[in-house]
């Protein structure tokens, strides 16, 4: 069988490095010729394509825990996608994937990069949030490293983020009382309303940090960091003695912190000495060959059960993408952020 | 059996609280009546008094993982004493035991609250040291929270001193290549030539950081962390992905911190995402009871063997040790510092 020739590609590449936020200046459009589909590679149509706050770290070469993306490359990205042409065993035409085709249209990758779903067993877009790797940052960083004990509480910012209503929805199924912060009104009264949280404050209040100290009368033993910033100063008066601070995320200092202040670093360690603090940083891919298996079978029952919720924000067309990523960092989004680049 | 009058003590109490560096004004020295000895109670003459960084956080009101030390008090610290009269079963006059009778020649405890030593076993002052609470830092930070593997690098600061100098043997003694730093060139010999270090870094080197971190070529798996301050900072950026940083004392800062500089937290909390880095701080205490039997049975066994090496800086008379501890805090001691308060 000869190769062939799998069309075309839209795609979205990293025009220039952003200095603070980005804007739509650093990305450009281009159609490109896709490459043949070689031995054990197959092409695809993307169909969503997620946005996560970590893209913004592979747009600056700051050392980081993978590599930037290079000027001219296409912005890296989780998508899930329908095969169009397979020369690999156990894929074929029509079949959905989880694939990391990044910021295009169309791809061509090898098969046994892929991950082949299932779309009986749950929507496909899953795969991208509860049922992938926020939900898999998720469980893992939430129960290797936060453990959260029946009647503690835990404290999780952009809770109604795909990461961060799973942290919560997690922490009350293990008994724990859950805590979480988002932004604005609307997003608090889901977290009561439809996540089961049993508190919600909202980071915009004046009073925030007020309002924080009320919600958690015997302190903060897990803090589920995703965020930095404003939040993170708030919280932490508040830990009690071995609390467990998994670090998953910095979203409100990738754009750039205020450096112009005073040096916090000697009585962070202070805190850290006198409350027998834990703090761990982590990727969620380090925990994979431990944990995956069991997040994918507890997981799925209990968004199958109802017992885990999930919310999604759906933006259509590929040429949005910027815009809604941008968006990201300033927390427009409410819920798992996905770029629909085709109808399924 | 009535009750009887034990004596008079001299002791030294805190006359005042520092502000920055103590200074002999802090303290005032008082001779008092001793109660009498109650049932279940001895009296006791103080052989070794104990001098240790964490003693200056007890002389401040700040929040810390002890109660601070009132105004008038007697100084609080571990001594080795001789019982002269005992209402409790199991301790006679003559015997010695570890106890926390602080800065004074002569006390009255529970017995409870003491621990008999045998002084055929090993000298009586390293209950103080090697075989007490500095040695158990050491053994128990490095183990349960730095977890050494065959052929990582451990770095620990004060290493001359009673915890730096058991970490960077056991650190040894479980394979791991062991990096000492200290003040002065002498100090850095014993690194070498007494505890078997494989290398010694002293800070007061101008070049202290390149030194560092060409002692360090494979990069750092764990910082036992003892001193905060610019040895930390040299540290930080040498730190390996998945490194651990047990923390058990700040003495660079206990004294106050220069904090007109930039902010550094928002670079640790990146560095601490980055690398998937474990930062813990523990007091040993946290971890008596699932370890100090172990303890007690290795350390000894090492000791006995000449596999783990302890050095002592011995004052002799309790009127020195305020002017021993001042020094302690500037690192002036050489190995675990003692007060002599009265001949064996």
């Amino acid at each position: 069988m000869s190769a062939s020739t799998a069309g075309k590609s839209t795609r979205i590449v990293l025009a220039s490095r952003p200095d603070g936020a980005p804007t739509p200046d650093n990305f450009r459009t281009e159609v490109v010729d896709l490459p043949e589909v070689g031995d054990g590679q197959i092409s695809l149509r993307v169909v969503y394509l997620s946005l996560d706050p970590y893209m913004r770290g592979r747009m600056s070469t700051a050392k980081s825990y993978a590599a930037h993306v290079e000027l001219g490359d296409v912005m890296v990205g989780g998508t899930v996608g329908q095969v169009v042409e397979s020369r690999f065993d156990g894929l074929e035409p029509g079949d959905y994937v989880l694939a990391g085709a990044g910021w295009q249209s169309h791809a061509v990758v090898d098969g046994s990069a892929v991950r082949r779903l299932d779309p009986e067993t749950a929507p496909i877009s899953t795969a991208l949030g509860v049922l992938g790797m926020p939900g898999f940052t998720a469980y893992s960083g939430l129960l290797k490293i936060g453990q959260p004990k029946e009647g503690e509480t835990v404290v999780v910012a952009a809770a109604t983020g795909p990461v961060g209503s799973a942290v919560g929805q997690i922490a009350k199924l293990k008994g724990a009382r859950a805590v979480g912060i988002a932004g604005g009104s609307e997003k608090c009264r889901a977290l009561l309303d439809e996540f089961g949280f049993d508190a919600a404050i909202d980071h915009r209040d004046p009073d925030f940090a007020d309002r924080l100290a009320e919600a958690v009368p015997d302190g903060i033993d897990v803090y589920f960091e995703n965020v930095g910033g404003p939040v993170q100063e708030a919280v932490w008066p508040l830990l009690n003695t071995y609390a467990r601070i998994p670090v998953c995320g910095l979203v409100a200092q990738y754009n750039g912190a205020d450096l112009d202040r005073k040096d916090r670093l000697p009585g962070l360690f202070t805190s850290i000495l006198t409350k027998s603090l834990t703090i761990r940083g982590f990727i969620q891919s380090e925990f994979v060959k431990e944990m995956y298996g069991d997040f994918l079978r507890d997981m799925s029952a209990w968004v199958g059960d109802g017992k885990v919720k999930y919310r999604e924000d759906v933006v259509d067309g590929l040429e949005n993408a910027p815009a809604a990523f941008i968006g990201l960092l300033e927390g427009k989004n409410f819920g798992k952020l996905l770029v629909r680049v085709a109808a399924e």
